[in-house]
Formats: structure tokens, C-alpha cells, sequence
């Protein structure tokens, strides 16, 4: 296995800027064929229903049901799994949950209202879903840690009813994403997936109530689907490859800095690990560390084809500039390996997730340290944020006028809606006002 | 002027979900040519940058300026519209203004950490946007109220630079507008508008710094352009056709509710405005102040339009059944125009704003009151919000782990990822394990 070399940026340098616009590109074009294959799924569920459900279903899985009820696991089924889990396994799984339990509950958004002198009260109130679809995807990649992070806030929001969907090739099931299923209190699951599961989801079927939101990852199909039923339900963002930033000032073994850098590069081969130092023999040391590793994991391939492509090491001056460099990227992941973590977060304006401290593996934040691991990826997090238990509530604004307050607005409201030769608008503010 | 009758459903009748659903049903079909066309226009954006730009402006807005810095107005251009309004207009865009930052100031999320036993640190972190685009529409309709409502919640977040675009149809500006942008502080105006304006907004030009964010109103070329620029910058909502619903008890001055029917209806031909009430005689009574009042209004022609082909009157048994339609309806704006609208709106989940009680017009809220009148539409509000100051916040979560904490969350951690196979996330959390 040959060494691999990483591309060197050096902020100093005067073609910087566009050197970094170039690394972080990304073509994220619509695959126009795609887009009309799920237009016409979509379509077909919104038509036959059921029908279409298990029409997609036989032939994309493999499986052989007349009806949806048999795609339906009970939930025995579901805690058959959990029971059945190696106690390592159950204990690990229970501790994340705890935590994402405990520090989603720091995100709830309450209700509120104020008082105003002449009686008016104003104010927001907040209610959860009803309903929310949980896409898991089906297969080899089984990430029970996705559905813990997906449906934990779903649940501390108070959403009535957790609708999980895996697709289950040939009818194979896996037991740790059931056993995760179980755990969290998901309260319908189905096998079933790809646009047609989102499909039904979205517009519901005989069987199926739609739901108000679907959250989870998928493929292509998954991800596209998701999109154009946007509107008629929430969804959450549609993510990009994973990214990692480190920012470190020399003094971290460069083995765990090389090591987190595969942990983002093993996800696939556009994931993007970027290193950004002061210390120019530190780049160095780490190359070292990769190519000593690199050979020992189990992924290496993907690993070396991430990080030859998409990976690379910045050199700059000073840890302002490092800032600098961050914000522009506004990574999905941001690693501070530095001696004051603090002092530099304060110039951190755009970041997903923020790791601070040499301790503050990426990985630890991916399973079980607390906060989400679904996070705005591809500079997104320049507008939005991870996804919490605020993705799940949502306000209504309250407004209830006393007689004196309706008066006093109503003249205001007149004004304004004259105008804007609105004068339905001035006239409806108008009655209000008192005529004694 | 010939008398006009309000479509009629009872929610009694065993036909009556099938009939609401088809009262509701609203075509949001994409029209391709306009989505082909809106994609060149932002493709030549990107590749031509303030060249492309002009040339549209010039084209579209019969224009004839030869750089973009003809079309930005200053801040004195600005001033002088706010000192040229009259006294009455001024002061109440003022009033306005106050109340609506007033409200907007309860909505500022904060960031919060907290410290576990260990001396692990978890948390959240709060910024505001760095740069917001707001998009204003130009000609006849001039809004100033909805450079209030999307600029103050903005600055409110503590957006650092927010950039207001209004096209000038001929060069022609509205007073109105102008003032409100001085009012509230926009810190930049460009004379542009349409899908070009989207585009530089979006991906910036030699002259225009790209946004975080696009908001505001504007014709079907401006929500389609934002829809294709969503994910490189965020976007508000794409409003569909305003929507009213009213519950009344039967004891409000029917014109009162025609009015306030009007007011919706006035918008647009699509509008939706919708009654329901226990009592059916008082139905007759609103349409019979519909039939008195509508030769008296500026736009009866618009009106008569919605109300007759997307207007109803819902008779219900029960308030408690009126509830239960409103959150099937899940209406941007609801008026419970009954006797106790406190325990009524406990039973509301779904609705953008609850107006309450019989002197709450929904004019007031649409001017004044403070919260926002930018609202989800189309059913939305079964998973989506007014505009707020939340909308121009972002979160990024906080993890600094101590070393006792690196250490049991890496023992997790490492089971829970080796269950998924990821490898080198195992072995960058076992690092962090204590090896002492």
C-alpha cells in the first residue's frame, strides 16, 4: 500500500481564498432521471395507495405481502430485539439514549405570554407535532445511533405518534436498529422504504395516517423523494457528504488527530477531513501518523480515496486566521484540539457541532455525548442548525385585544391599511375602534 | 351588482371530510416553462455576475444603468423618504415598528451550557445570520408593513448586515417602503428584483457579498427562484394564497365578520376565507351583511372572486367540532370570535396566529399588534412557524469533554460504533480511554 500525500493549502498565500472555494466544492446537480422516477412513484402512491405501497415493495425488496399489515413489526417483535441484545450492547445503547434524552431536554421551546397596560394579551404558544415519519435505512448500513438521535427529540417534543420506516431486503430486519426501536419508544414500524415509503408517509394510504414531518437519512431515492414532498410535510435538511475541521495547535498526538480524521473519512468517499495548524511540522507528523495507520483499518480504502480527494491540511499563522478559515467553511463537524478551546470558540460564528479540547474525540459526539449528530452540512450551518427538539414544536402567535387596546390598534392598523389600499384590512381595524 | 352566495357545509353530514378536503385543495403544480426560465436566469447570475444582472434589470424594469451601483440607494435617499411621510403615516409606522420589536424581543433564543459531575461541558451556542437578503416587491402593491415584519425580526437576531432588494419598474420608486427601510435600519437598498435579484443575493457578484438567508414576498419568478437557490442559502417560507378562518359563536356583530372575511378576501382571488359557527341563522345574518357591504368596497371585484369560489360557511354542533376542523384546516390566520376564547384555544394545535375574542380583527395583527403577519399557509401550520427572530438565530452544539468524561463516554462510544462497523470511530474514542 502506497503513502498518501495531502493537499497543502497555506492561508498566507495570495490565491488562498479561491484554492479553498475549489477544495470545498461540491456538485450537488439534481439527477434528472432520478427526479422523474420518483416524481412517478410518488404519483402511483398518491393514486393506488396500498396498493402502490406493496406493488414498490415486492419488486424493490424482494419480498412477497398482499397486504401493508404484514409489513408491520409488533412492538414484541421490537422488544424480542432489545431483550436479545449482548448486555454490552443494551448498556451502551441505554447510556446514549439517557444522555441525548437529557440534553435534548435543554431544547424544549415553551409557551409564553405577556401583558400589556390596557389589557392586550399577546404571545406565543407552542405545540408538538402530531404526527413525524422516521426513515432508517435498511441493508448493510444499520445505524441504531440514527434512530436514537432522530427520534429522541421527536419524543421530548411530545410528538403524538413516531412512525418508523426501514426497508428490509429479502425481509431481513436488523436487530440492533429494532432493539434502538424499542429503546426510544418508536410507536408504529414498518418495513418498508425508499420514495414510495416517503411517499406514504407524506400522502398516507387506506392504512397509513400521513404524517406532519419525515425526518432520517436515506439514498438517493430517499433523499430526492424527500424533497418533493416538501410542502406537504416538513422534512429535515437533505445532508450532504460528511465533513470534519480540526483545528489544532501542534500539541495533540498526532495519532488521535489522524485517527479522527479517518473516523470522518471511513463514512465515504466524498466525506471531507480538513486539518488547519500554526505548526507546519505538526501537518507533517500527522501525514506520518496516516500512513502508519491507514494500513491497520478496516476501511481503508474508503479512507484513502476520501482523503486524497477531498481531504487536506492548512497551514496558517496565527489561530485568528484558523477562525477565519472556519467560518468561511462552516463545517458540519469542528474539532478545537488546542490548549484554550474557550477563547477560540469565541471567534467560532458557523458550525454544526463544536468539539472542544483534545479529549473531545468527534466520535464520542456522534454517539453518545449528548447533543445531535444530525447536523447542517456543505456550509449550511451559516443559516441552520442541528436538528433538536425545536424541530419537532412549533409556535402560533396569540394576540387577544382588550376593547381599549383593539381601539388604540384599530386606529393604527386604519392608517396603515389606507395606506397600502387595503381597505377591507382599515375597515375590519375600524369597527373596533370605539364609537362613543 | 347581483347578490352572492357562500358555499355551505355542515360537519354533521356524513360527506363532510371528503367536502373540506376538497374546499381546502389548492393546485401547487410547478409551471416548468417559468422554473426552465428562472433557471437560466440564475445560471447566467453565477457565471456573469453584476453584467447579467444589469442586463436584466434594465430589460424587465425598463431601466438604463450601466453598474449596480446606480441601482443601490443611499441611506440619505432613504432618510428623506422617512422625513417626507406625513405625520399621521409616520407615526403609525412607528407605532408599528415598537410593537413589533417589542414582540420580537421575547423571541431571541439564548445560548445555555451546562457541567456534568465529571467537568464535561455540554451546551448550546447562539449567532445571529451575517448577512440577510430581503426581498421587497415593487410596483403597485408597496408594502411597507412587510419591510416591518421581515427586517425587525432580523435585527432583532442581531443579523449583521441585512441588504433590502425592491425592483423600480421605470426607475419609480414607493415612498412608503423607502421610509419603512430607513425606519427599521436595512442597512443596504438595491433597486432590482426578480429571480436575478434571488441570484445575487445568493451567490453574490463582484459587487454583492452573498446572504445567509433570502426572505420576503414576491410573484411566482421570485418563489421559484428561491426555491432553487434553497440549501445554498436558507429561505422563508413560499407562501401559498392567504387563508382566514373565523369560529364564531353566533354573537359578534355579523358585520364585523363580513368585514373580516373581506379582509382576506381583498388579497387575492385565491384567498380563502371560511366561517364556521353553531349557529346557522347567524350564517345567514353574515351573508346577508356580505351582500349589504360589498358594493362598498374599493376591490368588491376581487372579493366577490374568493369569496364565491373559495369562501364557506361550516356549520357545526359543538364548538369542540369547530376545534377539530380548525387543526384538520390548520389555517395561517384564526379568529375565535366567541365568549371564551381562552378555553377554545386550548383545544387549537394547528393555526399561524389566533386572534381571540370578538375586538381581535385579524387586521390588527397584520399591521400592528407585534407578532408577525409572514405565516405558514397551506396546511403548514401542522409543522411550521410564523417568522421570528428564531428564523435569523442558528444553534451549534457545544461538547468539551474532561478527561474522566472522554473516558466513560469512549468506552460507549466504542461499543456502540463498532456495532456499526465504523472502526475508526471506535479506535479515535479509544484513545481518549485512560490507558493507566
Amino acid at each position: 500500500m502506497s503513502d498518501i500525500t495531502i493537499t497543502r493549502l497555506d492561508a498566507s498565500s495570495t490565491d488562498f481564498f479561491r484554492q479553498l472555494h475549489d477544495l470545498l466544492a461540491f456538485d450537488k446537480t439534481d439527477n434528472l432521471e432520478i427526479h422523474q422516477r420518483v416524481l412517478a412513484i410518488i404519483a402511483d402512491v398518491r393514486s393506488n395507495g396500498d396498493k402502490a405501497v406493496i406493488d414498490y415493495t415486492n419488486r424493490f425488496d424482494h419480498r412477497s405481502v398482499t397486504q401493508i399489515s404484514e409489513l408491520e413489526l409488533s412492538p414484541e417483535i421490537l422488544k424480542s430485539a432489545w431483550n436479545g441484545l449482548p448486555t454490552e450492547q443494551a448498556q451502551a445503547l441505554q447510556t446514549a439514549a439517557d444522555r441525548i434524552r437529557a440534553y435534548a431536554e435543554h431544547q424544549k421551546i415553551e409557551s409564553w405570554q405577556y401583558t400589556e397596560a390596557d389589557g392586550t394579551v399577546l404571545g406565543q404558544k407552542i405545540t408538538p407535532l402530531d404526527r413525524v415519519g422516521l426513515y432508517v435505512p435498511g441493508g448493510k448500513a444499520a445505524y441504531p445511533s440514527s434512530v436514537l438521535m432522530n427520534a429522541i427529540p421527536a419524543k421530548v417534543a411530545g410528538v403524538g405518534e413516531l412512525i418508523m420506516v426501514v426497508p428490509a431486503p429479502h425481509g431481513e430486519t436488523n436487530q440492533l436498529v429494532l432493539a434502538a426501536a424499542s429503546l426510544v419508544g418508536v410507536d408504529r414500524v414498518f418495513t418498508m422504504g425508499g420514495a414510495q415509503a416517503v411517499a406514504a408517509l407524506a400522502y398516507g394510504t387506506e392504512t397509513l395516517r400521513p404524517v406532519a414531518k419525515i425526518v432520517g437519512p436515506g439514498n438517493i431515492y430517499v433523499a430526492t423523494a424527500k424533497k418533493l414532498v416538501f410542502g406537504q410535510v416538513g422534512i429535515d435538511m437533505i445532508a450532504g457528504p460528511s465533513e470534519i475541521l480540526i483545528i489544532c495547535d501542534g500539541k495533540t498526538n498526532p495519532d488521535w488527530i489522524a485517527m479522527d480524521m479517518f473516523s470522518q473519512a471511513e463514512h465515504d468517499e466524498n466525506a471531507q477531513a480538513i486539518l488547519i495548524s500554526t505548526d507546519a511540522s505538526y501537518l507533517d507528523a500527522v501525514e506520518q501518523s496516516i500512513n502508519k495507520l491507514l494500513p491497520t483499518m478496516e476501511r481503508a480504502e474508503i479512507i484513502r480515496a476520501s482523503l486524497t480527494t477531498r481531504g487536506a491540511f492548512i497551514k496558517v499563522n496565527h489561530l485568528e486566521i484558523a477562525a477565519v478559515v472556519a467560518n468561511i467553511i462552516a463545517p458540519e463537524h469542528l474539532e478545537l484540539s488546542v490548549e484554550d478551546p474557550e477563547a477560540l470558540c469565541e471567534e467560532i460564528h458557523h458550525a454544526g457541532a463544536i468539539f472542544m479540547g483534545r479529549y473531545t474525540a468527534e466520535a464520542l459526539g456522534d454517539y453518545c455525548a449528548g447533543p445531535n449528530h444530525v447536523l447542517p452540512t456543505s456550509s449550511t450551518a451559516r443559516f441552520s442548525s442541528p436538528l433538536g427538539v425545536y424541530d419537532f414544536q412549533k409556535r402560533s402567535s396569540l394576540i387577544n385585544c382588550s376593547q381599549a387596546g383593539a381601539d388604540t390598534l384599530g386606529k393604527t392598523a386604519s392608517i396603515l391599511a389606507r395606506g397600502e389600499s387595503l381597505t377591507a384590512h382599515a375597515r375590519s381595524a375600524e369597527y373596533r375602534i370605539k364609537t362613543d
